[in-house]
């Protein structure tokens, strides 16, 4: 993966990112499947961009940092350079084009309910969520 | 999980499951982010119903069997039990009832290009894919 260089005139700088269409379904999922990095994606959706030392997460800066190289290498976020401080933000539109529907269903999915881990009566058909 | 009991009158009988609202994302990123496990989960796309041994995939019986039972744990596929056999299906449904959108984003999902790999000019812009 390529670094970039510097530019001029103002531009914005950006961590090396793979393209839209060399982004893999799989390293996606493999990339949010983390318990920690899915936390990570639901308080970038909710903060727009954050550095990671001002990310709402119950972990170090230093950890969601890592976590979020693996994020931004597999195609999840961008990450910009700002003086010192390097931003991320969900690269939501980019996901859309390339598998609509995937971060959408992910972000706005509900924690199991507590009572609902098994199936009483077996089959392919259970009750309804309430 | 509790096994289910063998019921009468030639009804289908089926492994334990989780319920629909017992169903967690984050365990179901899990068990699609394995690479076996989403070419098991694709070819049962393909092939509506398979057991371990017929299904279409270059592993061995014994391997898809293994990944079968985390896929049905997590709430991905279904297995009835038919004499000694035990064919799986993708619980293409409920996943939609559950998590809208999700399943199908995977399944329709294309292989990245091959020369998609890095972000020439850098930045959350970058080229369509062809």
């Amino acid at each position: 993966m390529r670094v970039e260089g510097v530019g001029m005139n103002g531009q914005d700088y950006w961590l090396p990112q793979p393209d839209l269409d060399g982004i893999d379904v799989g390293t996606v999922l493999q990339a949010l499947a983390d318990p920690v990095r899915l936390q990570i994606v639901r308080a970038l959706d909710a903060a727009g961009e954050s550095t990671c030392t001002a990310l709402d997460v119950p972990v170090k800066a230093s950890t969601v940092s890592h976590h979020m190289r693996s994020l931004r290498e597999s195609g999840v976020v961008s990450t910009r350079l700002v003086g010192n401080a390097r931003p991320s933000r969900l690269r939501r539109d980019d996901l859309e084009r390339r598998f609509p529907g995937l971060l959408a269903s992910i972000l706005s999915a509900t924690p199991p309910s507590r009572d609902g881990g098994d199936s009483p009566a077996g089959g392919p058909d259970p009750k309804p969520a309430l």
